[in-house]
């Protein structure tokens, strides 16, 4: 299953292209031009992670991000069949938006795809989830050191011994994602990203990983090896690969996510 | 030094009585009734270190505060030879309300007193800086186990090897007390101190002691030997100590300070 989810290669170097408005790059994602990780890409407009389930299961998954608001704060959600989600963007398609998809069927990834419109059915429902980009910004602009990106590495991250609070038939495994600071930064890192709910907020666990079931640090289950310096303190934050291990324990007969890294880049500002 | 600094071991035991408003409590320090440490007093009113020096050092020392505001937020000062604070409290006495003081005469503690007024000159200027009462007072409230008041303790507190913002002849390390949690937390305690700047805000560090130059965790520079659990993570935060280490720097002819652990309860809101 790591495997299966990790991004291809080529998308840790960083983009090529940087893009400066949501628009730009959603158009660019939806004709086929632009098919890389959204991370560094439109700086101060909010991203999103997507979930697209089919609607009887809608009302399920809505409670299990109620649930989980640390791993799934949910931003915005659409009618079932439309492929657009209120107050995110005007001229904004979850079915082609968004650089990179993975379709599951039965809980399992069965394609990873650059449009999912194919894919659309009438009755599905999208919904916008946080992730950890608004945060991440705020990091930078602190000056605090943010070793994947300076590395050009994909955020390292894991499953968990934590249990998410279930909503049936989702469930799981919380998912954190790694960040390594010295401590005074580290510090820093949980003070910002509490400001920000939205973007999984502060932290869930610091220090030992074995302390959350996590045996070794390296390899992670999802994204790149971590970048550690001595005296580091690892930080670790609920992730938004999260919903995805709910998807593969409901086992849904069809669904629709981004390929990790790869986000829905909304006309909102970041700093609501 | 250390032992010099050392809290009297009767005051560990916390209070027999518990006084509810500020004037009550003053006015027993006053009269000699109460010489306590006011921890757990007056809940919600703001709680405050002193110091107090002669006039010409007050500007040095004002600058001092100034240039390290997480160890000495200023809070109030005081007019030359006055014992009142200005917004602290009407029927309030620098040198008698305190329920006990250190006198110092070139940068050494010569006594410890339960009444200041003795000593008190016309040139001399009262500084209210503030101390940990009112976060930890949000930790408790916040269900999160602070270990030394579960266990009847006062504070560790440390020497480092962190420098503070010299402004001469005032300088010297910066003093921090220790408050160890479980990982999650910790993050909450950091989370919820950084509320509340004017009681030292945010810690300055955490996990490993030796980065700060604290070899051993016990015994303590200054306060109780630490309560430590298995999987915990020691977290320090800058402590109202460290300007009698500055005082102790400077050698200034006479100084006056409270006794550690015995503040000024003022009339101020705590939330303010």
């Amino acid at each position: 299953m790591a495997e299966a989810l990790e991004p291809a290669a080529e998308d840790h170097t960083g983009p090529a292209r940087r893009f400066e408005t949501p628009l730009d790059l959603r158009r660019a994602a939806r004709s086929g031009q632009f098919g890389g990780q959204t991370s560094g890409h439109c700086p101060g407009a909010l991203q999103v992670n997507l979930a697209i389930l089919p609607a009887d299961l809608a009302d399920a998954f809505l409670r299990y991000c109620v649930r989980n608001p640390k791993p799934c704060p949910v931003i915005g959600v659409g009618e079932p069949g439309a492929t657009g989600i209120p107050g995110l963007g005007d001229d904004l398609d979850v079915s082609r938006d968004t650089p990179s998809y993975r379709i599951w069927r039965d809980g399992e990834p069965i394609a990873t795809v650059p449009d999912a419109s194919p894919y659309w059915r009438d009755d599905l429902v999208a919904f916008a989830l946080g992730c950890s980009f608004s945060f991440e910004d705020a990091l930078v602009r602190a000056g605090i050191p943010v070793r994947h990106i300076a590395a050009g590495r994909n955020v390292p991250m894991y499953e968990t011994t934590i249990e998410t609070a279930p909503a049936p038939p989702f469930g799981g495994p919380l998912v954190v994602s790694l960040r390594a600071f010295r401590p005074a930064d580290a510090i820093r890192a949980i003070t910002l990203s509490e400001r920000y709910p939205q973007a999984h907020g502060s932290p869930v666990h610091m220090g030992d990983p074995s302390a959350i079931g996590i045996a070794d640090l390296s390899p992670p289950d999802f994204g790149d090896p971590p970048v550690l310096r001595d005296g580091d303190i690892p930080v670790f934050w609920a992730c938004g690969v999260t919903p995805q291990l709910a998807i593969r324990t409901a086992r849904p007969p069809f669904a629709i996510t981004p390929d990790p890294g790869h986000m829905l880049v909304t006309d909102v500002n970041a700093e609501r």
